[in-house]
């Protein structure tokens, strides 16, 4: 008990309000910390202990091995995704294949570096499918240019698009990206939530080890975060990018652009490791910390459904099922009058329709124009974040704004 | 009394430890975040509430306004030195103005932004100073070989050299921005780190502002840190930028960069505007606050004061006062031998000399080498942070090292 007496003192306190396993957790944690030091800065790339945690989550999630000096803690997992795009792009000649419609950081992220993004098109009509035939041609066409393909960005689930990938599907990425030598950038944020039974959610290192393919295969940088799945934490910044296949020169590299901006924040780096190690079966805190994330994960589950539906039953939207992550990315035909509307405004027509829907109920979607999307199509992103005793008024008010919206402007 | 009940249990625990200001600040700021999530995502600037405790904090201390919409809050410093060089280095026809020598942030940014580093060197026998002709020849020089000049970076107190600027020195400074029209990046992280009572601090916004220049004036970027001063909680990564005299649509782009990353963390964002707003004469925990600040203010003036003289004392070594920041910069005139044994090993003398000290007894110092230095001259940089009652014992191994090393190679 000496341990607890001074510095601890707070933690005591903790003990009528926390379980035992927690309490134990915490000291643990304590004594991976090396001077149990919380504010001091770290190793570049996270305390050792912490990703000696992660490594073993990977591990257990994968059933593979995983290295702790693989793992790459950051502020969240968009600085990661920022280090790999600096190290990758050396001119506008690298191409980087990204999905279309994809998460504006992909692109902002690229622009920034002064890199090409090189589109590949989801499929809409088979449920935003990732065909293989799609990456080849746009490949191709970008190497005609004199584009260099350095890597290709996969979201899996999907963000805006909230598809989940089959395995099968994933294969042919891992074969498209061995044999054309292209880093294979994973964003597997979305890695918990998963809302339909007849998916699941694979990481590519799991898949492409099951295809039999090692570190000498394929060069492979999966994102996570703690800022998705049921946590949501996302203002304690907290990520790591788990880096694999890459020559020890290149790794020297990737080491020195993380060592530029010290460490990433300690408490993040705390949040990451529980979140790659829950509670497990017979410790204290397991029942309810089980309960509270199917509560939460059923729920959002329950959000997606009902969300989707209603979608689906107005004028002119049609919507693809949410399969994962948190969003919805319905398609709406806008009569011509409201396109012409949104011209006179001066605005994309999908940023026309999400403003007067902001304007009329106060419900705030995202254009599909913020994400990109095929020429000529109108999308919006809705996330199936609000509280589940809300979704049925936010129906209610949707509906209402779209019937008048399509009457004000038919044809 | 009913905020307090169920939500806040873990804080009323600490009723019995924190003093009656310290629970009303927590709750203060809890009420400056929005729905009190202290897990999500922030405004990208940081919390606003935060960012008006700040903008009084740099009133408080300069004596002219400041506007929260000027504060950005970032992940500590370093990511809000990037972000300026993202935004100001176009190609390597711009130049920045560092001082040699200089914290190795600075090289290492502009490096990895395809930028020119523009070296001033800093005047070691007039302990570090900083001549206006050496900008001005720096900076008549680049332009001759194409380089445009963007920004001037200013550390003070600096980083490695320990130096303050006296206020009509850092006068001239901003006369020669504003006439060339240069961005000043005013590295001021260690603002609170000043030993000698014939200095003080005075922020480059404050001196511009006594100087009658305002916002049209002179572009000023003040970059802060909660990683030194006498908190030095440097794993909670917190720091802010305060940016002042840019037009409307460049701060737009600021804006933008920030926004990519989405925020900083919250709990560094929290820190941060503790760092700048401190208890107060009449609160309850002012005593025992200034006691522990003065405590730590007066220990490190000690240590500085202590290796200095013991710097001194060693042959061929010449020490700069420590007037601020946390380092000594000591020149060391090497025997010809030493150099020469260097030569052999592949290193720099300053670092061969370096790795000889950590080897024979533990003693870290970074070679001048990694700050950049006088070509020819040899340096180290030594911080002060090792606690109070060790540095006798430090001071008596470095100083038999020393001899041993000169005895050794001695001419």
């Amino acid at each position: 008990m000496f341990k607890y007496l001074v510095s601890d003192i707070h933690i005591l306190c903790l003990l009528k309000f926390c379980s035992a396993d927690s309490i134990e957790r915490a000291f643990q944690i304590l004594d991976q910390i090396p001077g149990r030091a919380t504010g001091a800065y770290s190793h570049s790339q996270g305390i050792k202990g912490l990703r000696d945690t992660i490594a073993s989550g990977i591990e257990a999630r994968d059933g593979y091995p995983a290295d702790p000096n693989d793992i790459f803690l950051t502020d969240g997992a968009s600085p990661a995704v920022h280090m790999m795009m600096q190290l990758l792009i050396r001119s506008e000649k690298d191409g980087i294949l990204c999905p279309i419609p994809q998460y504006p950081l992909y692109s902002a992220s690229i622009t920034l570096h002064g890199g090409t993004l090189v589109p590949y098109y989801l499929d809409e009509a088979t449920g935003w499918g990732l065909e293989i035939s799609e990456l080849k041609n746009q490949l191709e066409a970008a190497k005609s240019k004199g584009i260099s393909i350095r890597a290709l960005v996969v979201i899996n689930p999907g963000n805006p698009t909230g598809q989940v990938l089959s395995e099968s599907n994933q294969k042919e990425i891992v074969e498209f990206c061995k044999k054309e030598k292209l880093v294979l950038l994973a964003d597997e944020v979305y890695q918990e939530n998963i809302y339909v039974p007849d998916k699941q959610f694979h990481s590519f290192k799991k898949v492409s080890r099951t295809m039999g393919y090692g570190e000498k295969d394929i060069s492979l940088v999966s994102f996570q975060s703690v800022s998705k799945g049921y946590h949501g934490e996302c203002g304690k910044r907290g990520g790591y990018m788990e880096v694999t296949g890459f020559s020890p020169d290149i790794r020297e590299q990737i080491y020195k652009v993380a060592s530029v901006n010290l460490c990433s924040n300690i408490s993040g780096q705390i949040l990451a490791s529980l979140v790659m190690s829950p509670p497990k079966v017979g410790d204290e805190s397991y029942e309810s910390y089980f309960a509270e994330k199917d509560a939460i994960l059923s729920s959002l589950a329950k959000r997606a459904k009902t969300l989707e539906a209603a979608l689906n039953s107005l004028e002119g939207v049609t919507c693809n099922r949410a399969e994962g992550a948190m969003y919805l990315f319905p398609r709406i035909e806008l009569p011509k009058k409201a396109i012409e509307a949104a011209k006179s405004a001066n605005k994309a027509p999908d940023a026309f329709y999400a403003a007067r829907l902001l304007d009329a109920t106060g419900i705030v979607v995202v254009p599909g124009s913020g994400f990109r999307q095929v020429p000529g199509t109108w999308h919006f992103r809705c996330t199936i974040l609000p509280q589940e005793d809300r979704i049925p008024a936010i129906v209610t008010r949707l509906t209402e704004f779209h019937k008048g919206f399509m009457d004000e402007f038919r044809d």
